[in-house]
């Protein structure tokens, strides 16, 4: 049968979700987990990789087994299983034909800035923090030009394995409170890098060093080289993907 | 002169506030980073010490010096001889009768609870998990209770060394987002281990194993052996001190 998840961690002591040899990894530590309760090997496939010290908030995956748990049995002995800076959420029977990769509707990330004149002692672990007083409003009517369906080739890491720099972007909120500035990103998908490099290249924005229009001539030109630098991974949270309702998965991944 | 500081941390690596020779203490930290500072000695005192592993949002010290600094390079000279778990957020001059403990007018604390069925992994260290679902008006209306001034003995720590056990409790709220429950605590003073005792016995009305009106009956009976256990230190986070306004101190602790 097969079985999706519901994932939390804490990314500041993993080498990001892929499974290496040579590192602890999100994927590692939970394959380890449920292969333990399971009492046989067990390999997950996510909705979407994150990478070193990148947070998740419900990162989803799904697995296959022949193995007969109880919901609850999976979740608590995951969870007793992994390290306390990864959680299992919940686990839900889905039928063959999900994939927690190509079934999801859409992903969320959200990028948390700490922009006061210090750095971060609470919550080091969960945001970037930014000295210079960053003018929010103008960042999130910056970011409105990315809304759409576009190449974001100006944005992607050249690391980058996808096929093709197309993407859409659904929602991009950028608010402050307080001394914190969130910026919330939805698009179908997302490159390497992709949310990390428009923060990057809103922050210009938001210190008043470049006008409101800049990322969206960043994003006409396609050049990664003149468009800003890729923001740290600290401030950095996978919130999760979305699927359609019919799947019957937890309100907060469905949309 | 006399100088006073907001000093932000995160406690979960330290014995607690106050300086010891066998291990790291907030303090510890501190005076060592400011006497580098001003090249030598230093020694600071708190409006209120905090447990081991309890964190602080702005903690307040004074501390005198007869060197001559500005208050930017106390603050930044400071952080960047911190670790980067303790955090100075600002630096003022202030009378000599100023005197950080003596003067605070109140003391507020942030207890944080984590209330779903699986433990935390983001943000594990600044907050108590509850897997059973809390009532949190339930708690909050067990909580009122407590305000005004009374013998706070039930909710005291055994090593309390406080001359007598009246406190006034100011403002008392809890309240739900999502799955957090936080319980807001401010008083003239608080007791050793008062919040995280308070707390214990909330959480059984919270739970639907005592009734409302518990925790009442607990005060008037001024016994600690009856009341809840200790809540544990992770959840709990002193926002600081106030003071009134004429010290002209920031917002944040200018009450």
């Amino acid at each position: 049968m097969r079985i999706a998840l519901g994932v939390e961690y804490d990314g500041t002591d993993f080498l990001g979700w892929q499974r290496l040899t040579h590192g602890a990894t999100v994927q590692g530590a939970l394959e380890l987990a449920l292969s333990r309760v399971a009492a046989a090997p067990v390999a997950v496939t996510c909705a979407g990789r994150t990478d070193a010290g990148v947070h998740g908030r419900c990162q989803v995956v799904h697995f296959d087994t022949e193995v007969e748990r109880d919901m609850r049995g999976w979740v608590l002995g995951a969870c007793s299983n992994l390290p306390t800076s990864v959680a299992v959420l919940w686990a839900q029977p889905v039928p063959e034909s999900f994939h927690a990769r190509f079934c999801a509707r859409s992903r969320r990330y959200r990028y948390t800035i700490l922009n006061r004149p210090v750095r971060a002692a609470l919550d080091a672990r969960y945001v970037t923090w930014e000295r210079l007083r960053l003018d929010a409003e103008a960042m999130h009517a910056a970011g409105q030009a990315l809304l759409g369906e576009h190449d974001f080739s100006a944005f992607r890491a050249v690391s980058c394995q996808a096929a093709h720099a197309r993407r859409c972007v659904l929602a991009l909120d950028v608010r402050r409170e307080g001394d914190q500035v969130t910026v919330d990103i939805e698009a179908n998908a997302f490159l390497h890098h992709m949310v990390r490099n428009i923060v990057g290249s809103l922050l210009p924005v938001g210190r008043g060093q470049q006008p409101v229009a800049w990322p969206a001539g960043l994003l006409a030109g396609r050049d990664r080289e003149v468009a800003g630098p890729t923001a740290p991974a600290s401030g950095l949270t996978f919130l999760g993907p979305r699927y359609e309702p019919h799947w019957g998965l937890p309100l907060e991944v469905s949309a």
